[in-house]
């Protein structure tokens, strides 16, 4: 472990690390400002109302990135400060990058970018993409390849949001399609294409110890709790907003109780899988996000969360198994059982959804309901009619699976360079190929004899 | 270990969770809808504005009851994957059946119940009554048990709330009296009727590690933070709100302070014991609840933080060895000292503000400054007097506790049912009993020389 | 360690923080009331409003002090209890005395003071500058030495403060000279006059471990998401709220990232220092506090973060050795890397800033974009010029560090008093001095064989 090697050879990490940053100053000081401060007081009421209406959202939306998807990762018990180091740099290189992207094409039309509170969030949301990618080759990949995977996923993000929101005029306020299924199949092509036609073995750090699954079960609950602020933030403000908290808050309660269900009537003595807790409990959020602010009757958002939660458990209990014997696919946190089956699922609901609704009320009733910014989806709707409405939530699912399959399998296939310093499987999902402590710590315990290792240990406790 | 029994015999758990499930859906989809979305634009942004008053105070709640009650009870080193899954648990099941039930009483009204944001928070409290009754039984009873207490605990704190609030117009914002007294003397009756005559011996799983207690303390602090919000959700927005949050605020912090003082005064040494700390530094908060929207002087919040932070830390000093000794009385959390003792000071203190208040100022002064939902309430103090409503302070303090006391050993009757699965003593607080991770660990334990356990805790630190 | 001597002897912390706790409640009884309740319902309103547009970045603030600092500190192994404890003990006993202070000091001009939410942020702000402070000495010393340096600190602040911002009119909305390079220079002046002229040796339990250095990663990262609150709660509604919300948003996130380029670029192997991290991180926004309101491109914010970040990370690596060898000072969490640097750092931006504008725009456009509590100073900035002002920054600066460094070495002094019971150094950083649990599990240990050491710890897992 004295003789591990470097962690990106040639210091390509903080070198190219160094010169985006650099890129970055440069983009932003030529064509990058702030709105001009208003004039009249009469305005400045309306900023700070409008402020006050998106910060406490915006805040729990950081929350959940930064503290709670950190921490859901920390399952790997010895591999804890680099899951969380790693989620941080990517939430912030993604973001960066992300900024830079929407600003290049928007400069491109009208001139400098004013950056707002709400520019900020659209960029967050592409890096929220990449940190779900992220966790099907968790552990096994140096930060050049997370770095890489980002750079790749964010401007294909934008490309394939623009493509379902904008062209086809999908409804997906939450990013049920736009994001979690974009961001799980475009994880599982690069897993594909990283660790190609041999099968991945287990590695005995792979096992969560009770610590880290409770350390992980607490990121769970974080992101739980402040998950209908993540649906909610884009909706318009009003009867829409009120409706997707709520119909938010009702399907993750639906998926919780279901996932202990589930979890303890699929396992040996009725015991719980802390695994399928800490992903089922979610699911529910990730389906309900195309239908959050339609209008359904509460019914609808409880059953969603409660079916999510079941393929959720049964996709970690049969499926990836299954995928991983027959297709070799390394999926380390199960992205396809919490983004993947829940957000197809809501996707159909969302179908369903415009078409029960068209026939109740022949549309009109649902109209004021929704409010998204795709004003112009809903112009075609009424054009198409709810028939084709339908079909475009399905076209735009499977423009975002296979589209993200495809360019996941390119962007694996890239991070397969050498240069890039994939780390030896014996030495993977350990922090101290990242961080110095580990490192000092484990040139203390070699040599030692049993009592002196427990007398370490005792001091580590 | 590895033939520990099944967790609940015959699949109980999640077929009777599946049943519920199955007739939640069942009820919602006969009862309830959303409030039809309002047509005006200007109603749209009253509809906002109301949102934005209280989804921030309801997210700070949900982070109390989730994150922090949680991180709280992990004070048991072995068993906090349990206490967390349990009150994660509990607290969804308490919510979707405190649910139904107001809506079947509502429904018998008024016909179809409207989901708000507000309805949800009702249920929330009658959630945390649950989540504090569990707290004297923690770790010695099975979640078949723990569900039993919360679906006979709910529909008792609904009709016990109406009786108090409603019936006596007892003035209870922050709920010291209707969730705090009530859940307490209810968990001290279920304990004794559970455990009955036996005494409960010392567990060695029971003693807390200083990371557990690192990690209880962490929830304290959570909840320290957030109390204000708990308090102040239901006040009148205005005046009252913002004294109840800085009254709030001030008991907390006297809390903080005066159980370091009491503390290192009663234990040898002048140490601090953690219990204490975690305990005594939110018995402000309980105290301040029927009293924080009240016209009082700033100097009665501090002195009722310090005082409840006294009796709270004297109460795990000598109340709780007492009423183990005398009446084999098992409180496991020290429900009575936090939520007990402090409920009946705060309880007492509301009644002298009111006589106080009508000695000041006969009266007048005080309405405008009480903002809670019992205006009714405030009609009986004009008609009955200071005198009166003081009256009726404490005449809800002897329904809630008396009330909850009779019904919690009733209740605690019932959780002896065989068939609700009490685990064995020697299984007790240890997480193995309910979560399969553990077992694997347990599996890997027992073969292995001193050596080999070395090793396989350091992969575990 | 069985006869470990009593924290603090003659029960000097009980008692001494007691009779403060009465001092309070008689200035309390004496001098403070809350606001009239406003009779207008219109008045409510308003009230309602300014209540909802504070009272969430309060919360916002509050858990970065409690939660986030308090985890920040607990790299130290086997002292987590201890800081968690400490930091929440300081926290409350200075809001509580600069609380006091304030009311003097206002009760002198204008009789009883007015209790709000602000007020208890001014507070809040002096107790952030003893939590700093007490970085530069954690671990070596006794709860009374603490108490003692908080209750030297705060007094000093508010004359600081009052001279800086008041007197000298310097702008600092997020208090970088006011509250970090003050703070800085104090602790570091207590911790000189505290160890004087001896090395202090390196500690076996100061070395953290990973599950330590977690722990500490994830203070930082709750401080790092909440940090735009602390920047902005005090600034003017509207423009200049939302840019400086802005501004800390992109200083944060390029300190993130170069901070992992600079900690990799030092560190050999390329691998990062969580010290560098947990730390390089938060220097974007100690920095920007000083021009966050300030009419500037956002390019400044994302350069100044950067740059702060590699100060930082540089004075970890080269400067805090340096003074520990030449000068013997002790700053045990880099308090001078993490506050002082950044926050000179900052300083010279601002100045930059301000003559920057003025050229631009001969300072008719900064100003409406400036809103600080402080118009007087922008008044005087209307007199003296955009020259004057920029120096004015400078002198602020040298008022805040000189002065804070030789208060800071008479604390310190004071602290030396044998009374006080600073601990030998081998039982420093140590939670068994303070705490009862510590104290049963190390008289568990030493009479046990490694086998049940391994048993033991075994439970303790």
């Amino acid at each position: 472990m004295a003789m591990s090697p470097p962690a990106c050879p040639h210091r390509l990490l903080p070198l190219s690390l160094g010169l985006f940053q650099g890129a970055l100053l440069l983009f932003f000081a030529l064509f990058v400002t702030y709105d001009e401060p208003s004039a009249q007081a009469e305005d400045a009421s309306v900023v700070a109302n409008q402020l006050y209406s998106i910060f406490p959202l915006f805040q729990d939306i950081q929350v959940m990135l930064v503290v709670g998807l950190g921490l859901l990762l920390t399952f790997l018990p010895r591999y804890g400060l680099s899951v969380l180091t790693h989620n941080f740099l990517l939430l912030n290189f993604s973001t960066q990058w992300a900024l830079v992207l929407q600003g290049l094409l928007h400069c491109f039309h009208h001139g400098q970018v004013h950056l707002d509170l709400r520019n900020l969030l659209a960029t967050e949301f592409a890096a929220v993409t990449v940190l779900i990618s992220v966790g099907a080759v968790l552990g096994r990949t140096s930060p050049c390849q997370l770095l890489v995977l980002a750079a790749c996923e964010v401007p294909i993000y934008l490309a394939s949001e623009w493509a379902i929101v904008t062209r086809l005029g999908v409804l997906d306020v939450g990013g049920t399609i736009t994001i979690h299924v974009f961001s799980c199949y475009f994880g599982l092509g690069v897993s594909k294409a990283l660790f190609g036609a041999v099968r991945v073995p287990v590695h005995p750090k792979e096992t969560p110890t009770p610590r880290s699954d409770l350390m992980s079960l607490v990121g769970t609950l974080i992101l739980w709790v402040f998950w209908p602020s993540f649906v909610a933030v884009l909706c318009q403000p009003g009867d829409a907003q009120h409706r997707a908290i709520l119909n938010t808050l009702l399907a993750m309660s639906a998926s919780a109780m279901t996932t202990v269900v589930a979890s303890s009537l699929l396992e040996r003595d009725g015991k719980l899988s802390p695994g399928h807790l800490q992903n089922g409990s979610l699911a529910g959020g990730v389906a309900i996000g195309a239908v959050a602010n339609m209008a359904m009757p509460p019914v609808a958002a409880l059953t969603l969360g409660s079916l999510s939660a079941v393929v959720c458990v049964l996709g970690f209990r049969f499926l990836t198994p299954f995928l991983a014997r027959k297709l070799l696919l390394q999926d380390q946190c199960g992205i396809h059982n919490l983004h993947g089956l829940p957000g197809i699922l809501g996707t159909a609901a969302s179908a369903v959804a415009i078409l029960v609704a068209s026939e109740d009320t022949s549309g009109s009733q649902v109209s004021p309901a929704v409010g998204n910014a795709s004003e112009a989806a809903w112009g075609q709707w009424g054009d198409s009619g709810a028939g084709g409405q339908a079909l475009c939530q399905v076209a735009g699912l499977a423009v975002a699976a296979v589209g993200s399959l495809v360019t996941g399998l390119l962007a694996g296939a890239v991070l397969r360079l050498p240069c890039l310093a994939r780390p030896p499987e014996r030495l993977c999902l350990d922090d101290s190929l990242y961080f110095k402590t580990m490192d000092q710590a484990g040139s203390r315990g070699p040599g030692s004899t049993p009592e002196e290792g427990v007398l370490a240990l005792k001091e580590q406790v």
